[in-house]
């Protein structure tokens, strides 16, 4: 492979992202995946442990970019300590948006990790967004990334690549991928609770949807099981 | 005027964005118009100041945002110290870009222009980019911004408008531009040269850039003039 078949993973330290790093690792192998993780202010710090111990036990480069802006924005329950956030992903309601909404916060990342990359010479983006089973975060959605593709590969004149293998599956078809692309060590490391809570408080919406797709799929969660073993 | 008739102007308090805040203030009445600029560690922070000066003559609320990622991802002549800055801008080769290339600045730019425009209830936003004049800048350019302004609909789920009133203007309509919409008395307070001296240096790729288009317009540049009553 050339430097034309880089690829770096958005890794937020969840569960998907996790899957995305494993799937890229298949796809373009281990000599060419990198991963970045952004450093925004998030209030559970325990997000960016998850990543750092998953790069690690995938044998991934590793960058951690700041972003200081959208604390200064403000106003928005991830950043504002001030602000309760509300129970977050609602796949009942997909006209809402949690209060955890960062307005165009995925666009961002996706800037970032496309001029991150095009300084690595990692033209392929892997992002482990997905339409199936969330709120409506409109910028997760395959059309906002299409269009954004298009303003990247226009933007930067490369031939920029967003790849988003989960986007039209559901958490237990993303569970069974996880087995598939070999991610569940990893996953044991992974971080998913709103409350930011390890062991998991297994209450918030983000642990019942992560537990809802383990049980459908038919397959315990490492990271319970961590916890359960002590 | 509603909330959705708002404008967000971004202002690096150069003599293009200075030319929109004012074009803005004519199109969207003076009550419905913000500047923001971003501080993502410049070597001239002279240009902050200027932008601080420019926005208290025009009237407008000014926010500064800053943004250290650029200088995370690191090896460009704006952030890094480091590197010697080339000549910049260069007209005569468009497939060449100067060291001072961000990778992707402008497409970031306008991405936290439009989630900070979303939290204030501004829809419009306005950026003093231009095809003309320019080197080749692939994010300045009005297929870029069209394909940007797509994923920002999507992805905010509003219908964000980018203005680029200078897309297809030459420097000299440009000053012309200014005349018309009051912006010369700010313009003495704009900041050009790409060595961040003040006075301009006026020997660089900006200031004479400036210099040409003032003096195809028939027009004394009103910073020139500042200097030189001294």
């Amino acid at each position: 492979m050339n430097s034309s078949d880089k690829a770096l993973v958005v890794l937020s330290g969840g569960q998907d992202s996790t899957t995305c790093l494993y799937w890229a690792l298949q796809r373009f192998g281990a000599d060419n995946v990198e991963a970045v993780t952004f450093d925004y202010g998030q209030r559970h710090r325990v997000e960016l442990d998850s990543a750092r111990t998953i790069a690690a036990l995938a044998g991934v480069p590793h960058t951690v970019l700041p972003i200081d802006t959208f604390a200064a924005i403000g106003g928005n329950a991830l950043t504002d300590a001030s602000i309760t956030p509300e129970s977050g992903a609602r796949a009942d309601d997909d006209t809402a948006l949690p209060n955890t909404f960062v307005p165009g916060r995925n666009l961002i990342f996706l800037n970032f990790a496309a001029a991150f990359g095009y300084t690595r010479g990692a033209r392929h983006l892997v992002t482990g967004v997905a339409q199936t089973d969330y709120s409506g975060y409109p910028d997760c959605r395959e059309n906002t990334l299409k269009a954004l593709e298009l303003a990247l590969r226009l933007g930067l004149d490369a031939r920029v690549e967003l790849h988003t293998p989960l986007m039209y599956l559901s958490k237990a078809d993303t569970v069974r991928l996880a087995q598939q692309v070999g991610a569940m060590e990893a996953m044991a490391f992974s971080h998913t609770c709103y409350n930011g809570e390890q062991p998991p408080c297994g209450h918030c919406a983000a642990c019942e949807l992560r537990a809802k797709g383990f049980a459908e799929a038919g397959v315990a969660d490492p990271l319970v099981e961590r916890f359960r073993q002590g």
